[in-house]
């Protein structure tokens, strides 16, 4: 035998060639792959050697394959391992006895496995009471009457009690006519309907399937459940019920069944106090009065307050669910958690964090059929409650179970879908779920493959805060479960996505109202503060006349204003929630759901939108100012001159150098995008915090504000507010660190280039006059307190000497005053005079016939400048009586409101301006919107692309090309304007 | 009965007392836990209602407690649901049925349930054949003898034909005392030890179990391997050899008796052409011979080759397993992948990961060890093969299996545990594994918790490339298990740590010889060029001796150019595998695991020390170059001049305006930190492709090259090599790009700071002489060509015109060349005079006596710089005769070499330079250093945290102290040197 065996084997080898053996002591330790069934029928699967073996004479293989029985007539004559001998059975001992081993004669026919046959309601004997083998096998009948009770056991081979509903019922092992057999069981005559319906209908495959579960035991179930009060037959009934979707269509269907036994066992009274759970049956519904689930729902808030943080820190939810099987077996108690309503296979510690009060849970994957069908033979029923004891160390009949609601969104009530409507008081709440049903899809055998498989595709546990609440007290939790019907083609392929989610809401409308109340305020009075910006404007340019660019110009101040309102409304809100929610010891607030978050997108991005508005208003203002540096240089000597080769030499006055002019211009050009604080070092930083620190981690929709979070561990979604709230926050905070260390650190003891560049302007003997408005500006005194600053290195070094050492006048433009920097109101006149001179270039840039072709544009340029240089220092140095000035400080209300309540009319005002407020005509002067732009550019990326570091990349870019734009055509207007040459501005 | 459950149900919840309903419609939907445990004896739990029910008068709960049953003695008169009446049985007939629905009198005792008992050997008979209960029970002995061969069933109630080996062995059913009867089954007389032991050693825990499993079978399982060759009780026995560690301590135990058993059946042969694989017996073992294990794994290649792309793509690896639970039987041919062998609950999509060839896959979690013991409640045994058929869509017959070997860490062999030596051959391999033990550890009973569990904590499956494959070959794999003990003292909280880990691997010797010979022949070289740039050194700073200084300035020169090599050879090899390993269709190549990853990480160290030497040098050398700006320009004029109040005046020259020179020192400050790349967009710009676009994700260990990837799949470990040649790629890439940017675009179309700077000196008449070595530098000519620059903006704009229009000489310094920029070689007598000049400036920072303290610092400046002025325009005007020199052009080859062959004895040499070359004294012509500092800054920072966020973080700042070093100090350094105020640098 065994030897066959090898040499079957080796030939097998051989014949496969694949793998040849070339050293001589060389294995190879393959093996073909051999699978019991690929064995034939007359040959069994040796397990130790994964090869099929054939059986001996007479043996054909047994039903699982791993070994060999004897052929039907044949019994065993002896067995030894695997390898048994058969004989036939003689001719007048046809039959085989059970157990295989002897021959018998019958007292019948024979069966297809050649055992002896006995008619029904008898048994056959083979043995004697002393276990010796009879010639002839015996039919006995069983004795169905009083007293003996007996009937064929499953067997066959012996006479037990028969079911105890014969009894009972007919007082024998017979049901009569007059009773009711069904499922096995015998049942007096009652008043459920005589036949049901064991139909289910999968309403979105909209098929119905004959169930082999439902034929089987549906109505054996029900009269089981009314008749005898069977508790397991009541619960396998409700469990039927549960599994038509706790939908009653017609008064003969499981729920029908269910609702036809409430009413009739109303004298049962209900249990546990509650109205709808009747004492022997299980609760299925909360109740059919509509306003139910909003009373259950909303009206009285759990004994357990929950509490994020501190000695009573309180996060556990804790389910706990009582098991039945399909049959109605109650199994037990089980903690819900522990992946029994989550499908997607995780670690313990993820799949717990669903459970911890506070942290929204999202746990989605894609299971394939077959695992769902190999995992879940049979369906599981789950009553769930919540643990709401105060105390969870008691022994367990200490605690409390609070039942949770279920809303089974495919439940129809009089054929609608009234789960699946927003309106709470229509919904019909329910008990009982389970997860996966593969049993009532199994239409003829239930050992057959199911053909509908019906999965909860999506369960969510919701709960609700108490409005006001300051002690964490949440309504009951309700289980919303949505269930697919999934036809069954191919088990191996098909997959069915699954969700499970935890969210967690609080009544938003007040906050909503308050947030609806402050842009309101503040938004009237940002109409109030642009109408006063339009004014100032209006005063500025010295127009009375309120048109069209009037109307544009205050909707750009108003869009600026806005934009500070939605950014001061939206930083509140993101703030509030990031403190409020993060920090509550005692749970009082919940963060929004990510649909209640829409509106708060829409005003960041107004917010954006509308600073993006100002910022470019902004940038247009400042690249169209007028500037003109005045030299206050004066010839020094003569230069013995050679005059047209006469050979006479003539004294004309030295040229003044223009050196300084380019100095000054270019320190000018270098000083435009100049800012307070470093704008990359600030989208590093936040990057640096948000990412590598880890303050993103506080985005995250769950109550622990710890920086570093575990690999391991869950990790919620992202609430976009919160993203919002810390990114908002880190720029302000960083913001003010800059600002901070650059004005009290920086400026003062390494370099302040607005500083330098005033003091330049003193040191060149050079002044500036900048026009921001057509008759506002500022001017920067330069003139040298030394007379000349046009001068070799000897004297340069001389004057800063004496000037350090205290021995010349003071700087100031008024004498014995230090102010060199101030805002001016011009007088109309002066402004036209200012035009005048410049109109010859301004000209050239107009039509071509009205250009003086005679005069080069580089003599224009140069006699525009000397004739500008005269007429400014002359003003200056009061000159001109009728464009003469005064010099006086500013009230305080005029700063804060910032503008002029004098008009210069007679003459020009020159406001005292310690603060360099000509810097508002560079990005110096504009920090808070740059700021504010940059910030809000960056939440606007983050907030689409969930991404900080997108956000930074493309901030960083465009801080770049803004700067690029405004350095470039920043350079262009000083040319122009200064008549500079463009390439000493580098 | 109903009613009385209600009113005890009412009374527990007012009992409560801890919730009162206020709205009188109200309801409270709590429940108080109860457990069928909780219950009293006389109770039974109601599934329906969860409360405890008492029972009916003699009655007692059942063993679950869901129902009642009558108590010992009563029998059941009539049962209607959970409602039984009992009735307890007479006098006479003191005994009830079985079914305990009758009662009858006994023939013997009673037993504890109050059922009738019968001697051993005898069955209870109660009903006659029909089914009538007897009045009295019946004991009827079995006949054991031939012929009958029965013996009582389990149930005591009937006769059955006895077990085979007893008929067998002794042709009845009684065991004689020649027999051996042992497990229940008789066997003839043997040579297997008498007394086997059934102590487990469990090693790590230094404990002796008796386990209950091995005293109920491992002796009966071995003698019907023996002696019946039972196929199922040969697996038993091996399988329990399997749990003990396949490790042999004496000959009665589980491994002993398997072994003794494999020798005894040598006639059977093997089977499948495996020596150690015995007919009937289960392959434990590979055999014993020394060098077995490499000749298995090393010997030859799988037939399958594998291949990462294009149509014959081949990732999947397919093991295979016969699974046997522990009694032996067969179950089923199971795939390896649905979590089989990987102990942590994962999605099908990330467990499958581990199978995909080239996937370093590495999965670890903690497991509790009562979700341990619940899914595993008996071990599996995995005979594991893998599937290496050419075509995988035939019929299993086609299918080739290769058994994959097993090192189980855990054996002993000859008392030493050989599997943990990495000496190949002495590794000691076997087959079949399990997972989980919690069988072995039962002490008393089968049904006890078990005292110890054996858990596979570490799993690591490992393939090895065939060293020089082209084909994608790999030696057959390597499984290694590595079981923990654990000691069970608190079932609930005790956790397990379990690892599963794939590895791939291939001979990195030639790879690290490759690198090696690399790193040998460059470094050679390197010394070469670092003497080569000494050399240069010591000519240009014009000194023979070689003292300490030339030494260090070697060794600094060196550390540069190792630096280069260094960074060559592991971007060379970063490259080499992330383009080779991603990009290969065949596998030929395989990545270095983790700990041969350590070497390269040292060279990275390396070059990235040694850079920053480089570079810290380069930036002395920078910080005290000697610079000084020759002005040319004159007095044009005389100033009248009012001399000492004489009222006299006098004409002296006009003062030459120092601005220019000021002009062109503050544009030179501006210059120093300019590079050819912007650095703060490089970084930005690396980051943005890495972490954004998802170039990171090539540096995962798998053979996708795919740059988004799915958040739900599988996330390999980072492999340190890819993560640096994807980082270095990026950095170079994008460096590329930029220089390719700014010089073909940039600097020609938009600005060239480098050519303005020149071009500034030439329009402000201001030339720049740069010593970068005591006797070397450079000279940018700056001699307006218009002779005069100090002048007016008419003259400035005539002057700029004219020479738009070429109306003018060219710029160079030799007439009608254009070239303006030269190196300088100068003779050591300049050099002396150039010293002597600035002698008094130099002083000053010297010892204080020997200060003059006469003069003032600013007259002794003042006088310095005119000096040096005028000497400087003499030299360049060839003035000096003694200090003459000649313009030349480079040779091709001085400037490869970068060292000049002249020497400068006689005449300085002007050295004609096109390329600005002056600028090595700048960032700008170090861009190389400075961009390859900053790559392995980057890449230093990343290998360390493996977070390109803060490398990119870190980088930036590191760019910033840098520059703000260099500018803080090149200002210092500019103003002591040209003597131009620090204030005019801004």
């Amino acid at each position: 035998m065994a030897t066959g065996t090898l040499a079957g084997l080796f030939s097998t080898s051989l014949l496969l060639g694949l793998l040849v053996c070339q050293v001589s002591r060389c294995q190879r330790f393959t093996v073909p792959l051999r699978q019991p069934a690929d064995c034939g029928a007359q040959q069994f699967f040796d397990i130790s050697s994964f090869t099929c073996v054939k059986c001996g004479p007479n043996q054909t293989r047994s039903t699982f394959g791993t070994s060999c029985i004897c052929q039907t007539g044949f019994r065993v004559l002896s067995s030894n391992g695997p390898a048994i001998t058969c004989q036939q059975c003689p001719v007048h001992k046809p039959g085989v006895t059970t157990d295989g081993y002897g021959c018998i004669r019958c007292p019948g026919g024979l069966s297809d496995v050649g055992t002896c046959l006995c008619p029904a309601g008898s048994i056959l004997v083979e043995r004697d009471l002393s276990g010796n083998l009879l010639e002839e096998g015996r039919c006995e009948a069983c004795n169905e009457g009083e007293a003996a009770f007996s009937t064929p056991d499953l067997t066959g081979s012996r006479c037990t009690r028969c079911e105890e509903s014969f009894i009972n019922t007919s007082s024998s092992c017979i049901c009569s006519h007059a009773n009711v057999l069904v499922g096995g069981l015998c049942f007096p005559p009652n008043n459920l309907p005589t036949s049901v319906t064991s139909n289910v209908n999968f309403d979105q495959l909209a098929l119905l399937v004959q169930s082999a579960w439902f034929s089987r035991n549906l109505h054996s179930s029900a009269l089981s459940c009314l008749i005898f009060s069977n508790l397991t037959a009541c619960q396998a009934l409700g469990n039927m019920c549960v599994m038509s979707m706790h939908t009653q269509v017609t008064a003969n269907d499981a729920c029908g069944l269910y609702n036809t036994i409430f009413r009739a066992t109303a004298a049962l009274g209900s249990t546990q106090g509650i109205s709808y759970w009747r004492s022997n049956l299980p609760w299925l519904y909360y109740g059919d009065q509509p306003g139910l689930a909003s009373r259950t729902l909303r009206t009285e808030a759990l004994p357990v307050g929950f509490s994020f943080k501190g000695p009573n820190k309180n996060t556990d939810i804790s389910f706990i669910a009582a098991v039945y099987n399909a049959k109605g077996d109650f199994l037990q108690w089980e903690s819900v958690g522990k992946g029994n309503l989550q499908l997607c296979p995780d670690t313990a510690i993820r799949l717990n964090a669903a459970y911890r009060f506070g942290t929204a849970y999202k746990q989605s994957c894609t299971l394939s059929l077959s695992k769902i069908v190999t995992d879940f033979p049979e369906p599981l029923f789950y009553d769930i409650f919540m643990d709401v004891s105060q105390s969870r160390s008691g022994s367990s009949g200490d605690r409390i179970l609070l039942s949770v609601p279920v809303k089974n969104l495919n439940l129809k009530f009089n054929g609608q879908l009234v789960n699946q409507e927003s309106n709470l008081n229509n919904w019909y709440l329910t008990r009982r779920v389970f997860v996966v049903d593969a049993l009532t899809g199994r239409e003829s055998t239930l050992s057959a493959m199911p053909k509908v498989i019906r999965v909860a595709t999506n369960i969510k546990i919701s709960f609700q805060l108490v409005p006001n609440t300051l002690k964490g007290e949440v309504y009951p939790p309700l289980i919303s479960i949505s269930y697919s019907d999934i036809l069954v083609s191919d088990m191996k392929t098909q997959t069915v996505p699954v969700l499970f989610s935890v969210e967690y809401e609080m009544d938003q409308s007040e906050a909503q109202v308050k947030t609806d109340i402050a842009l309101g305020v503040l938004g009237g009075v940002s109409v109030l503060y642009a109408l006063l910006k339009t004014a100032s404007w209006k005063r500025r340019i010295a127009s009375p006349l309120i048109d069209l660019t009037t109307v544009v110009k205050f909707l750009l101040f108003y869009a600026g204003d806005l934009a500070n309102v939605f950014f001061v409304v939206t930083v509140g809100t993101g703030l509030y929630w990031l403190i409020f929610y993060k920090a509550q010891q005692f749970v009082s607030v919940l963060l929004p759901l990510p649909n209640q978050e829409e509106k708060f997108i829409t005003y960041v991005a107004c917010a954006f939108a509308l600073k993006a508005v100002q910022l470019l208003h902004k940038l247009v203002s400042q690249l169209s100012v007028d500037i003109f540096f005045i030299d206050w240089e004066r010839p020094r000597g003569k230069v013995m001159k050679t005059v047209d080769g006469a050979g006479e030499t003539k004294n004309i006055p030295s040229p003044v150098s223009i050196w300084r002019t380019y100095f000054v211009a270019n320190e000018w050009n270098e000083i435009q995008t100049i800012r307070k604080i470093n704008p990359t070092f600030q989208v590093v930083a936040v990057l640096f915090f948000l990412e590598v620190v880890g303050f993103s981690n506080l985005a995250l929709r769950d109550p622990s504000s710890a920086l570093h979070r575990d690999t391991e561990a869950y990790k919620s979604p992202w609430s976009l507010i919160l993203r919002y709230g810390v990114a908002t926050a880190m720029w302000l905070v960083i913001g003010l660190f800059q600002m901070l260390f650059f004005t009290v650190f920086y400026e003062r003891f390494v370099e302040d280039k607005i500083r330098q560049f005033v003091d330049l302007c003193s040191i060149s003997n050079i002044s500036v006059l900048l026009l921001s408005h057509r008759c506002f500006g500022y001017y920067i005194h330069g003139r040298s307190v030394h007379g000349h600053a046009d001068t070799n290195m000897e004297e340069m070094n001389a004057n800063l000497k004496r000037e350090a050492e205290n021995l010349c006048g003071q700087r100031g433009l008024l004498p014995n005053t230090d102010t060199q920097t101030f805002q001016i109101a011009i007088t109309n006149k002066l402004r036209q005079q200012y035009d005048r001179i410049l109109e010859p270039l301004t000209r050239r840039n107009g039509p071509s016939r009205l250009i003086d072709a005679s005069a080069s544009p580089f003599e224009q340029n140069t006699k525009a400048y000397h004739t500008m240089n005269k007429f400014l220092s002359s003003i200056i140095d009061h000159a001109y009586h009728e464009m003469d000035y005064i010099v006086k400080d500013k009230l305080v209300f005029e700063r804060l409101v910032g503008m002029e309540f004098m008009e210069a009319i007679e003459k020009s005002i020159f406001y005292n301006d310690e603060s360099h407020s000509f810097s508002d005509v560079l990005y110096y002067g504009n920090e808070a919107t740059l700021l504010i732009f940059d910030m809000l550019f960056f939440c606007i990326v983050d907030l689409g692309s969930q991404n900080f570091v997108l956000a930074a990349v493309l901030t960083y870019l465009q801080q770049q090309v803004f700067c690029l734009i405004r350095n470039v055509i920043g350079r262009r207007n000083l040319a122009a304007k200064t008549l500079v040459d463009k390439r000493f501005l580098i």
